[in-house]
């Protein structure tokens, strides 16, 4: 037998502690039962070397990152984070020890946030490939998704945008369970998701799901400190368009906005208004009252024809 | 926005077919709501090109059988399939047609097994890397795992070993999710598993968990026609450590195997006792009553320590 495949389960099977309702590794599947009643919330994400981090960052950073960003897509729908499973895909090239101080950082990582690992998948690639499957308890109320927003709803953000990789924060994303689980509870959003790949590719999917358009103001996006290095509209690039910000983007009536603006829980964070909902389908980018004409474009994949 | 990336997330929105307690593409996450009561079973697989598969396979091709060795999984701890979620990491050069005919060929047979793919997660990277979390409703009994097998219990497998690679099989596995359920709802095994390393990788995996030896008598090996091809140790060699069989191997006590092997549903697949769980740590591959010198090695990776 490889020592290496058996040694590396054995991390996890060693440090396994099971939940309420689960039992991990071990078995050709990961046993999880939630409580009579309540639904889960299941996401999924990669994190790829030389795509979702430059070459020659550590891989226990990676490992982080990898359930940091998986967690944010919990927050966006107020689940609290209860399980999650990995895939390793590794070059033959990489050192057993390398793999296990990768493994121990996300087996810590997980724990910190409060769910067990339950499950994994290891194999050889030509370069590191890592996913996340995160399993959440829903909480009391369902998520909005992201089809609900309606004319005159505010649309508000968490925290700062921009520079996330000139300030490491790619590296080290905050996922906002607190703050997704306190909007959804207490201030029923029309419509939540999580930022990761830039506003101005995030927004458009939030707006045409829900069949809506939008306007925002410039001058009243968040501006990581970071951002406001640059200048003139270099800023707004940086807060639209540079993603990994993984902060929260929120649609709320009116009247529930301005009670969320004032919350305690959430101005830890920092809650923002950045514009409005609107009929039609257009998005419209205000410097002051000056629509721009600039097209901004956040970060996406796209494949030949 | 990425024509890529969007209008392949649309042929997930647009095919979609939420289950019962399913609802998915098109939010930061899937919401799975078993029945109350009802535990979930969970796993994750990858498939590498150049690894898992051919270089120059059709994509179409390794769609089909990430799913089919995912749902090996849940045969494995008698669960029916419910959903599923993926990830796909392709390179930059692949046409947009090749990602979209790969994704239609993953939600057919997605949907011939019943289950729904309710997320998935796209990236770019420079070779095609493709994983696969599928759920499972839990049966009517909790599953075994490997830990159960005691001294005295026969061991038994469904199907044939062997010749995989040669027969085409490995491309087009064979989950056998029927067996699965019949074989752990009806004869209570002390331990079930699937073989998708070979015998001689998976089987000391059963054993070591549950602290047994086993006998296996290698003439009883059910061989696959292909494996029959070759010749003395080599046939063994074929079934044994070649893997992708992606069969069962089951623990029974003697007296609920022997229902088990006239069991009209199971004899359809076939299902042979090869050997015996004994005392002890040691795994014992008998030619007849001569206990063999040879080492079987079935697939693993190692990595340099």
């Amino acid at each position: 037998m490889g020592q290496g495949e058996e040694a590396l389960h054995d991390i996890f099977r060693n440090s396994f502690r099971g939940g309420k309702g689960l039992s991990g590794p071990g078995s050709d599947c990961a046993r999880l039962k939630p409580p009579s009643g309540v639904a889960t919330l299941q996401t999924v994400d990669q994190l790829i070397e030389g795509v979702h981090a430059e070459l020659g960052t550590p891989w226990t950073t990676l490992a982080r990152k990898l359930l940091r960003r998986t967690l944010s897509d919990l927050a966006a729908v107020g689940a609290r984070p209860w399980a999650v499973s990995w895939t390793i895909a590794a070059p033959a090239s990489a050192s057993q020890s390398r793999l296990k101080r990768m493994a121990q950082a996300f087996l810590a990582e997980a724990n910190a946030f409060g769910c067990a690992v339950v499950g994994g998948d290891l194999s050889q690639s030509p370069h590191l490939v890592l996913t996340c499957t995160a399993t959440g308890l829903e909480g009391r109320r369902r998520a909005p998704g992201r089809s609900g927003a309606r004319p005159g709803d505010w649309l508000l953000v968490t925290g700062r945008l921009g520079g996330a990789v000139q300030s490491g924060r790619h590296l080290r994303p905050e996922p906002r369970l607190t703050e997704g689980t306190r909007l959804n509870q207490t201030y029923r959003p029309r419509a939540m998701m999580d930022l990761s790949d830039g506003l101005a590719t995030d927004l458009p999917r939030l707006l045409r799901a829900s069949g809506v358009g939008a306007q925002i103001q410039l001058n009243d996006l968040p501006l990581h400190p970071e951002a406001t290095k640059a200048t003139g509209h270099e800023r707004w690039q940086c807060a639209l368009a540079e993603g990994e910000d993984y902060e929260l983007l929120i649609a709320l009536p009116a009247r529930r906005a301005r009670m969320a603006l004032t919350d305690p829980v959430l101005l830890r964070t920092g809650l923002t208004q950045i514009g409005t909902v609107t009929e039609g389908n257009s998005l419209v980018w205000l410097d002051g009252q000056t629509p721009l004409r600039a097209k901004f474009k956040g970060w996406t994949y796209s494949w030949k024809s």
